[in-house]
């Protein structure tokens, strides 16, 4: 195979191209040709020429790609998903248009050409043979769909990850329909693919050696509040394993950050969920100590989102962890057919609640995008149970999360079976609307709100849903007034 | 089998019990025992003495079930879908607490018990064996699993149903998850179940002899805007087809109404979609006509809704028939894993859309629910395309149906693709939030909105989602207040 620099990558890249990158997450994300990228659009930029460029990922990126891109102002475009500081003002502030999916319908788009030609893929290799057999990193995502629909590849080897992960992956990708078939996945373990992928080597431009671990930073770490999360979360899949109502085992999926830490920390020492398994997204540091423990006796996710530290340690003790991992291509890992059949139990984290039960993953205030609905909706809408979980109160209590109705919905009341704060747990299921209000007033609102909330119910009489037009966004417009969503007047 | 009255029947019934009705939409409802049931409930109101059931259906019924159990105020709570005036009325004021579930998630949940015990199920039959062997009428929903979980039966023996319809119906359940396996179904025309079930005859109450027919009434009949709609629709599939971005044949998924109608008129007409072939919840009266001029090849569903008249044709013809149709339980008709892996092409209806593409199904001015959310979030989220139609204006041009923001999101931006109205088309893949709204409003919008419209979307400028708190709901104060939505003075 060919070397090339990283400016030979730039310089096949032309204004308007439509370019892919492998990985999921900071995981399995090229490292250096986007920077080459970037560096060749501030020239052009700075000669008077236009030059920008679609962008495709598996989901969020490192600095490694939307960091470096979107400074350069290089981006057109963007799906399906982003977690950058730098490109998500370019997309609040009008400048990049940035398409919000579903992850699993993202593989089938992609393979419609829904999203145009795909110029470029590049992708992250730990091997690569002469006749295009590649053997991807810490990340599968939609790398694999990349590489078979575009025009020219590169890959980017990076010799950071040994050859000895060969086997950690399972490529399996789904035909368009008419000629789509079940997926013969039965349990959480099961083998349905292959561990590499072969291309054409006459569609690879080239190899750009690298040897860089993922740019994964430690989450910010569990506190008194999200600990409490976690309790109430343990104890309520007890007591739904005690009632019959759920069957163990059943795999565990979890959203990212500190939320989820707390509850993996809390499912892991509740004797009657023990030993558990786990089908996710991203699998972060903390399912290392749980499998360690034998608390999680296997993970299946799209991407191995860990720091160095706790990479290493897989990588140093490959021979164990290897039997308690797998990684799946996105369309598998966030495929409804494979999260129905398994029963999973789902757990995200809400950004905003209203009080009839719908969630707000994506928008503050119902405008600006933090990252995007991701994988949320494929684990909510389709897991046996669908937990999602916040803090009561934001910047430092001027902010309820609960609210009486969500400024932007991405989980309709339909989905939504659990509600978790520091406060408690309301279970909306079977409820209706003012039923399920009046629990999450009662189990989940901060205190400082409850009188507020349960105002606008009694207020907002009459219907199947409480609403009340003149006063839905009251609490948003107090806390643009006043600061404090405290100081609310109901317009009565 | 013991013949009894339905005076037996509510005799047998207490204050609280859970009764589940077999059927799906009028389809298959029983026609007697509710009525005595409702005699029974005014009598104990007259004497002073509390009577009130819980109700289970598979969808909506007919008037022999809610009109009649409503009239006797006879009704506590009521999942998982209607559609009848009188127990709306009750639904909207309060007095009946009712749980509008997707139709896919709701088998899972009976047989989770989450509605508690099933005291008596009540279906009708075409047949029954002394063994416990029945023959279900013109729909399954899901009463083999009400038959299956209940603790005792009553069979209403419905003789207007030949008994040679034997061989219509296709009954698979699946189990609940770790038990859970891949569904066989690779075609529509798949048999992966039985003709009939047998349950224990000692479960069995009685059997009350009928010969009435589904209450079936013809809708509304389709008009200039509707035929428009239908038409923009076979057009864009053909376009559709011929850019090779969906592969024929596929299965279309259908609403109900008249909108329905036009939309299988128009692509009946289209000689680059037929024929083609349905994988929906509800088959109705137009379908005959489409089977019999050879453009739709096989209809398949939860129910078979036809008036007298249409299901006369059909079983004077039943040889010829029966090759084109087959029933299924509701929840094999709604799976998420048979939708994906058909890739239907779904087409539901929109009482309301917001000009970045959420729609509401279910509540009118986001408080007084109309039916409930039923299958159509099941097909528009699983579909390989999901299409929602609606006329552009509603009460003479004083409502526009599309709106600043949705007062409730029953399907979110994330899974609706494309938007009808009689004015065109609005394509809403890969777009951003932005270029969607203009996309509605240059397409969609009724003349009378689009300056209205347009000025809200440049007025909520900045942010990825145009949105302005203190405008998002002024459409529908000036329609409170002055009753017409052209009069909306927006809050600058």
């Amino acid at each position: 195979m060919r070397e090339i620099t990283t400016n030979d990558v730039a310089n096949s890249v032309k204004n308007g191209d439509c370019i892919a990158f492998g990985g999921f997450t900071p995981a399995g994300t090229p490292k250096l040709s986007a920077s080459a990228i970037a560096r060749k659009a501030e020239e052009e930029h700075a000669a008077g020429r236009p030059f920008k460029i679609h962008v495709l990922t598996g989901a969020s990126t490192g600095d490694s790609v939307d960091g470096v891109l979107a400074r350069a102002d290089a981006i057109i475009s963007r799906v399906p998903y982003q977690s950058d500081s730098n490109i998500r003002n370019l997309i609040n502030g009008g400048n990049v248009h940035y398409c919000d999916i579903h992850i699993s319908h993202y593989a089938q788009q992609v393979k419609q050409k829904m999203f145009g030609e795909i110029d470029l893929a590049i992708v992250e290799a730990a091997d690569i043979s002469d006749s295009g057999e590649i053997l991807f990193t810490t990340a599968l995502g939609v790398a694999p769909t990349f590489c078979r629909h575009a025009k020219k590849i590169v890959v980017e080897l990076n010799e950071y990850h040994p050859k000895k992960i060969r086997g950690l992956h399972d490529i399996y990708e789904t035909e368009l329909a008419p000629h789509t078939r079940p997926i013969p996945l039965v349990t959480i373990r099961d083998r349905i693919g292959t561990e590499t992928i072969k291309i054409d080597p006459a569609k690879i431009i080239g190899i750009v050696r690298t040897n860089i671990p993922d740019q994964v930073k430690a989450f910010s770490s569990s506190d008194r509040d999200t600990d409490r999360i976690g309790e109430h979360i343990a104890k309520f899949l007890s007591n739904e394993i005690r009632s019959g109502r759920i069957l163990p085992p059943f795999p565990i999926q979890s959203g990212v950050g500190n939320v989820a830490n707390s509850v993996l920390k809390a499912i892991s020492a509740e004797t009657s969920i023990t030993p558990y398994t786990m089908y996710s997204e991203v699998l972060q540091d903390s399912i290392l100590e749980a499998i360690k423990s034998g608390s999680l006796l296997f993970a299946s996710g799209a991407a191995l989102t860990m720091t160095p530290e706790c990479l290493g340690e897989i990588y140093d003790n490959y021979d164990f962890f290897k039997t308690h991992l797998i990684l799946r291509t996105q369309e598998i890992s966030n495929h409804p057919e494979i999260i129905l059949r398994l029963g999973l139990v789902s757990i995200n984290t809400a950004l905003e609640v209203d009080i009839c039960g719908n969630v707000n993953s994506t928008h503050v205030l119902g405008s600006n995008v933090v990252n995007g609905v991701g994988g949320s909706a494929d684990f909510a809408r389709n897991s046996q149970i669908s937990i999602f979980a916040c803090k009561s109160t934001a910047k430092d209590g001027k902010i309820s999360a609960i609210v009486p109705f969500c400024s932007h919905v991405d989980h309709s009341e339909h989905s939504v079976k659990i509600l978790v704060t520091e406060y408690g747990i309301a279970d909306l299921r079977g409820k209706d609307p003012r039923r399920r209000a009046q629990e999450i007033i009662n189990n989940c609102v901060h205190p400082d709100y409850k009188d507020l909330l349960g105002k606008y119910l009694s207020m907002a009489s009459g219907g199947h849903i409480p609403f009340s037009p003149a006063n839905a966004f009251k609490m948003y417009e107090a806390f643009a007034s006043e600061g404090d969503m405290r100081k609310t007047n109901w317009n009565m």
